[in-house]
């Protein structure tokens, strides 16, 4: 462990943490075989903040939430938005990046933006364009764009034209952008689309960014990947390029799993943690949206949201307790195993005494689970959320 | 291409080849993001069978459809079942394998035969002995069983006792087998579970088959399987073990897409129903059930089976077309370019010609995708199948 | 099949499309369990030139040679160079793209042109310098730069530091080029870096590429990716971007398994095809390298190689045999079973008559691998090429 | 932390735990581009002993070395084992499992047991028979045999036809071993062979040694599987059938690397340990053999052994932390937040004081690597092995 003054550093880090929370990851959600409904999940978006808020109270460093539009529509146009921004605020939170849906309408079945069809992709992109609308209303400053978009076969479509049709469209959204929005591309293997995704890989949003402009940023989704890529090179790369706008955390396994940050392989997302640190990113001017993107298909979704919220936190302390004197001299030296070592020996402190202290400095409990299980808002919720209908993904 | 004398040969398996096909491929299906209505898709059980009489009718060697219970259920028990096969054979079909569903209930929802939870395990196998019933009722010789079951999170559950639960499970349901009924144990690597799944490859159905008896077998659904696993080893291996039962043929480009048999990798589908030729799997009493197992998702859902169809024909027949003495006598003499250009050989044929000589043989039309189109049958559904609620997975 | 006019275009074509063979192919290699040395393989740059000419001279389309320095290197400088390619003038072949190797030295242990020692990167730069020398010497357009740089363990080397060196290294390299010179930079997910490889994928490359300039390209191996990989997609991306400079044609099942390309997934290769010449790559000046590039361990290598060349060939046939006009228009209308319908009916041909037509009007037998067999080439060399030292992978 | 009372029984495992070292780790090893050679490697099978006995010395709990014959044969027969076996003890060592290789002969291009020749079948045979007589005379148990035996090609040999000549190789050898004795069969997924391996998995593994008997055992190499792979569940599976009969640690980031146990996954080496535990595969009598199998290309040999053999101990250390009690009521309950939690709880402990206190009580010291740097072998190694040839894998 670092001396008392390092350690001070260390802290005043992580207390200037924000982790975003997904307001869908308060919502039902499931696979495509099944949906299984859980008791006193949010019917409305203002109890979706309601339960972001509570995560907030127990972690002290989650105020922001994300929203998804249509799923987070309001009434009233800016005017409801302004009130919602204002209950979130009353909650102790705040509304965060705007996630556009493009990919849940009979419309959108051979593709969004880059559909062959151009009525399809004017609908599309008048969405898009409602989405900068509302972060003009909310205040947001980040617009995520995730398109299902790609083709089940081969010869399905022109792999060519689709690109065409996404530069196109890309051009349109980011010339709408208002002073300090920014455009956030993220990038996924597979999955609506089964042959080929329009926007599959970093390499490819890269490149669409990099002819936008300076405020078209990547998004890493730590899901979205082939087996054997090794993530924290993307992040390094990413970064060196100024490229990197955002995260999305969950675990895979194997695919596209969206299970709970830090889940499957907690060491992967140490080291992503460490080059984020390494290029920058933990600076407050950096710029980079630590957002999870999870859905809690059998386990009950707050606690979820605080176990990854921690889990990232846990990856931090200890990517911030690397002694990179000690790395960078064992580097230069050539001494593999003794730099493999400052790597390890950080990794293998148990962080959770220190991140126990800092929550406790922020006012909250230094036990985030069991304060939430004590304060009986599980059971509130399942006693007072009766009746309406419950939000679903895609609800 | 082989000797006019051959060709018979290799036409006479052909025309006993039996391609069962799905009643749930006639359905509305899609991901977890979206699921794209299709007008004129079946709205009864009924329905799904009109359109499987199509395939047939067009392709000559799709004559069973395979039925998945809770969603094909009919009323009346015995007496409605055998409505249903009279139905059936009335359309020029048969009703084959009977598919158990033990996982789109609530109860389910930290799995069914090997649930913590006695009363959920026994719920699960009630409904597992209630399919034997209605195989009784229908005359269908295999249960094929699927699980959904496995874990999300290390540790949520013990990874052997799921086993234990698993082979009492399925003891149960074997014991129930009547004279002449079969045991189909599937396996997949992965979803709906995403850290453990409790049949995730074939080592693991083969070894409860083989505790089970003889009456127990091994499915082995090409979509499933991690990347780099050669599925033709795995056909070839479980043939000399006398343990393949069925196929669920699918295609994949990454995960279990259900995308239409040969439409990724037609070269492995060959290579596997040479396998299967090898191994004696395509004499009539090998007892080898070749169904499909897809969804078609963006795609109109006859002509997609129809296609399937085809595409396992068209493998078949060059699997037959592979000439076996000049490969054993290039295998013999260790000639490995030799041996490979012999089953390129047969790969690169174009068996089209051969394959419409031998549906006009049987009555149908050259080309069953043209046929079909001419036969006004796909204008007619969207016509005649309004009101009512379309079958959907799941429904 | 098309009409014959068209055909005839799409012979000219193939006439004209040229295909490159390394050095290398035809000398001894293996993994790193063992290498099964063959009777009658090169013991000199000559010979090798000696046995690509014959793969020239039985299939008509491949009079490039690919060299690997040091591997191939000759005495004399610029004369030994221009000996040398006189010398494969004179057996009908041209002395192609010039390989770097800048990771068979023991200096490289932890790295080439990113090493942390400054005097490692020193000396890898000089070798990639001298590498433009003999271009300068052969005529040779491009220097395809494959770096086996990277590390085995989290920690090890700082992963943007690496990036850092990289970036410097191949400025020099690029401003050290002479008009008409091109860099081909490859990328290659893992191997023999285990961890983290500095060129790991596409988008690293064309990155580089992209701030070094328009002579600046891309390299697509086709057995470098993760599993999943869209290789057609990154093919179709990087021609839209101009960025695509050369392939290395081979064959993969599981991993960079150097096997003769179309032997693990032809469709794999004409869907690549297809989209080189939807993106107009198969223009004569169009400047894509098709280089095969394989190691042929267990097999004869001058017919693996033929059959190699002749495997890209029949890719190309049938990408040039997709009737475009009735595939823009299924695209257009969004029929997707059509739209895969018209690629699977070209890939479905068998194009091997026309080929073996090709081949005659090239000078050449229509059955190459039978004419080499005929031609007592493999017995002349086993006899004569006694004593001295095979040539080896490295040696 | 447990209580002291629980401490002490964690401590007892731990301190009777074995872990084997394998002669090849401490001779020069490389990929299939190049060998670095580092300076003070062994040049015969007693320095290779040497280095072993000082991971012992170091670590306390790696007494036993495994042998690879050929490159560990010595001369003198019967006694020239037995008087290695002495030098072995001499240096507080004992010679383990040996293992076969019938890779590296020029006979076995196209395979060993499974090969088309029977004379080379016999010649491959004939060695595992000398092996055994070898086994007889060192004392060993184990018997380990991975087969590089497969096809690059499809179509290439007989895929069934090499399962039938490997049970009849398998089944001699079986029955030439001696009371006590046990055969050991691994298995992987590819690698040299790249089509079709002929153990790929550990179901061909398993109904193998079903067939053979009880002393037929399967061997889990931890970097042996496809990507995505659930290893624990192989683990829990085979120990629950009896047939788990020994590991071989090391790490992969992407496929077979032979990095050091624990380096790419530490949480995936602790679910697994995990498993061992729960399925009584910790007990004395267990019979489980825990090997490394690691090659240390560009890192120092004897502290990679040290650090690897130290992971393997902090897995299992952390595995015995686990709350069994909790868990198993927390998995009863269906409580999956829970039961992760109490599985993590357990990783997420700094166990290195807990292993420092351990080594101190076998009489090493609390810091190995340290300790190891201070005891000036490494120096003394280099200064002293001058001349001679070095052992590489595969000398």
């Amino acid at each position: 462990m670092p001396e008392p003054a390092d350690l001070t550093a260390v802290e005043d880090v992580l207390r200037g943490q924000r982790i975003e929370t997904p307001s869908w990851a308060y919502a039902n959600s499931g696979t495509r075989f099944k949906v299984f409904a859980q008791p006193g999940v949010p019917r409305t978006v203002r109890e979706k903040l309601d339960d972001a808020a509570r995560v907030h109270r127990h972690t002290g460093v989650a105020p922001l939430v994300a929203l998804h539009i249509p799923w987070d529509r309001v009434e009233g146009g800016a005017e409801g938005w302004a009130r919602l921004a204002a209950y979130a605020r009353e909650q102790g939170v705040r509304l965060g990046t705007v996630n556009a849906n493009v990919f849940q309408d009979d419309a959108y079945r051979l593709g969004s933006v880059t559909n062959p069809d151009p009525a399809v992709r004017r609908k599309a992109l008048d969405h898009l364009r409602e989405c900068v609308e509302i972060m003009d209303a909310t205040g947001s400053r980040d617009l995520k764009l995730w398109f299902a978009d790609g083709t089940n076969y081969p010869g399905q479509d022109s792999l060519r034209a689709r690109q065409d049709r996404l530069a196109e469209a890309l051009t349109e959204v980011y010339e709408r952008l208002g002073t300090g929005q920014r455009l956030i591309l993220e990038y996924k293997l597979f999955e609506p689309a089964f042959y080929a995704t329009d926007v599959p890989d970093w390499g490819t949003a890269y490149a669409h960014c990099l002819r936008l402009g300076d405020r078209a940023q990547v998004c890493v989704d730590t899901g979205h990947h082939a087996p054997g890529t090794n993530i924290e090179f993307i992040v390094a790369f990413l970064l060196r390029e100024g490229k990197l706008g955002a995260f999305d955390f969950n675990s895979r396994f194997y695919a596209d799993d969206d299970l709970m940050a830090g889940a499957a392989d907690p060491f992967q997302l140490f080291r992503i943690l460490y080059e984020v640190r390494a290029g920058g990113g933990l600076a407050p001017d950096a710029g980079i949206a630590f957002m999870l993107d999870q859905c809690h298909n059998i386990e009950p979704k707050i606690p979820a949201v605080i176990r990854s919220v921690m889990s990232v936190q846990e990856a931090t302390a200890k990517a911030l307790l690397v002694d990179t004197e000690a790395l960078a001299k064992a580097q230069r030296e050539g001494d593999v195993l003794g730099a493999n070592e400052v790597l390890m020996d950080a990794y293998h402190t148990d962080v959770r005494p220190l991140l126990a202290r800092l929550r406790e400095s922020l006012g909250a409990d230094g036990d985030p689970l069991a304060a939430y299980r004590a304060s009986g808002w599980a059971e509130r919720i399942v006693a007072e959320r009766v009746g309406g209908e419950q939000a679903g993904w895609g609800a």
